[in-house]
């Protein structure tokens, strides 16, 4: 660089961990080595055959569509939300660009420049990101993997408050941690925001995956219409991550007008992948029963597997895809890239997402990963056997 | 709303005037009102088969893609840019969703909240919605329907230049005003801003409709690789806006990195559509040629009938495909409603934007409309027709 800045947002933007290391992966491949992708929530199950279907059905142009995204879009995702016990129609649901959007257009819309959002921490990395854009400042209440990362107390989120916090992201199912909180603490939190005139950001996009009780929405609260705020995309719920279709629900009008201004702007979401997600709504029950088997083995063989491997500490998760894991090592970055670049098993290794860096307190989780069970069980075996070897040799080389 | 507060940013986001008057059209369209859309940019042209085809090649597992875009796509853009005279490699491309988000990360990315940039107004409205969601401040300079809105001299670029000032954003050709930049002029431009340490952000979008002359890219200018920004989509291109592909050009490595940080927060942008858009740049020169001459009998044809109208000015447009339109109404925001809501001929009325909105002056543009001529000659004329009538009405009621 010459004289030209850079943004001051660049000392504060962080690289995602779970995409950070992938140039190691890259070198690994070229090298010839098969490498077990456990680092990232890209599963590979089918996605379902409606949603594929619909992609052969493209009209001559392809057109912008509405910025709130189409009406029969939102008709029948009101159907879906009903089906599942969210009482809400179209007129509560905002379509956006994946997830992602959907939480950058929240934050825009329900906090101004400065004000602060509490997250309970280790949480879903890109909630940093997100904050960046909006200007808004992370205040974190960390969790542990002692009690499964469960929903702290009151009292922490009452002694993070200040006259700048305005709202609670929660993610639930949890990324990165398993977690699904249980409805007499979400209670306990609604009414603490609803005392604080706070809004509740939830995160529910692993709805579908639990696997000993269902997860309750922040939408099922009562009096609390315009505190709830839902986050939600297809690209878990239908193994779907490149359509990039997410929605937002509140009972808000008020701020859905404001996210409307933002989604004017960008115009609208993808139109054909809209028609696939329209589609999808209608993939029958027993596409999840099936899947939701196959998660469950894949948890348990995960949890079996990794429980035996001597040191290694690890919390059973209720739902979501992810597993934390606490190792026996310092630093658990500098080992994931060591298994990508020094170690491998018959020209296989598998590459995590250090876990470092979905805590907003410096200095935790220095000895954690993120694992994501989306491979099947035959690969998940051998990928954390290699976890398992590769362990025990960076131990001896320390 | 109870105590709830939205963001301060909803005092400065505007509605896009472009999308604002949309409930008047449907109110128009529910009584049965056939509506001429020369509002919005969304061309009535085919989107090229290459294209559509591609959308029925779905892989089983719709998966995320690389944040950056896929080195195949980025590869291909390459070839393209190089075809058209614009030197650069996959190194220097960075995949967006749309080109929209392509100018929120180079704002987000070249810009530190609170500073300005420079913009020529009329300009494409949705900068100022980038801008709130960027936190940077727009800093218009006018410039005039008599001169075809022409790129303005370096001494009101000068008299703009404060210590906050970090960016110069054109568009070229230009929306609204279908304006061509000449050489001369931009490289004088390029002169100034490399004095001054700024980047040019250029929105080359419309690159390929042009009536007289070629639009000269920024990224042809020598001695300016670190300053020089190109933002670009597939949308306009190949009539194909609802696939929200776009993407950044730059030869400035750091600006790059950047860009990547906030791009993998929000994971990566449409797969399938990505597919699509690679297929595209296929698409012969004959595709380009034949809708370059609908273009511009369609462009002869609106700067014909309009010219006829009484009291209305109207400047040849060079290219992409706009024009703005002096009207004799004191507020063509209330004319634009009139049409929609109490105007018609046999049934049928026609949507144009008011041009207020895309002046960052309060008060500017007050008696302009933009109109797209994105629709074929014959309706073209009808909707023309419709608003000579219109006119005509409106100013006896007056």
């Amino acid at each position: 660089m010459g004289r030209l800045s850079l943004s001051n947002r660049n000392e504060i933007m962080q690289e995602s961990p779970i995409r950070k290391l992938a140039p190691y992966a890259e070198a690994a491949k070229l090298k010839r080595i098969n490498v077990y992708h456990l680092n990232i929530g890209q599963p590979d199950i089918k996605t379902p055959d409606e949603m594929i279907n619909a992609y052969h059905t493209i009209p001559p142009v392809i057109k912008y569509g509405p910025s709130e995204g189409t009406l029969s879009y939102r008709k029948k995702l009101a159907e879906y939300y009903n089906r599942v016990g969210i009482k809400v129609d179209e007129t509560n649901i905002f379509v956006t660009t994946g997830g992602s959007e959907a939480i950058i257009f929240t934050l825009l819309s329900a906090l101004s420049p400065g004000d602060e959002v509490i997250i309970p921490e280790p949480f879903y990395t890109n909630y940093n990101g997100f904050a960046v854009m909006a200007g808004v400042n992370v205040v974190p209440i960390t969790t542990s993997i002692d009690t499964g990362f469960d929903l702290p107390e009151i009292s922490e989120f009452k002694s993070k408050l200040t006259d700048k916090t305005k709202a609670i992201v929660i993610c639930n199912p949890g990324n990165p941690t398993g977690a699904v909180f249980c409805k007499d603490k979400l209670q306990k939190l609604v009414d603490f925001a609803r005392d604080n005139d706070l809004y509740v950001i939830s995160d529910e996009v692993y709805r579908e995956f639990t696997y000993d009780c269902k997860a309750t929405s922040i939408l099922e609260f009562e009096n609390f219409e315009e505190n709830a705020i839902l986050i939600d995309s297809t690209s878990k719920r239908y193994s779907a991550c490149g359509s990039r279709i997410g929605n937002i629900v509140t009972r808000n009008k008020e701020l859905l007008k404001l996210v409307l201004k933002f989604g004017q702007a960008r115009l609208c979401p993808p139109s054909i992948d809209q028609t696939a997600a329209e589609a999808a709504v209608d993939v029958p029950q027993s596409y999840f029963d099936e899947v939701l088997v196959e998660y469950k083995k894949r948890r348990d063989l995960a949890f079996q597997e990794l429980s035996k491997i001597p040191d290694v500490t690890v919390s059973m998760p209720k739902g979501a895809f992810y597993m934390i894991v606490g190792l026996p090592v310092e630093d658990a970055d500098e080992f994931a890239k060591w298994l990508l670049s020094e170690f491998n098993v018959n020209n296989e290794t598998t590459m995590v997402a250090p876990v470092s860096g979905f805590y907003a307190t410096p200095g935790l989780g220095k000895n954690q990963i993120r694992i994501a069970y989306i491979l099947n069980t035959e690969d998940l075996k051998k990928a954390i056997n290699i976890l398992k070897l590769g362990l025990e040799e960076y131990r001896r080389k320390q």
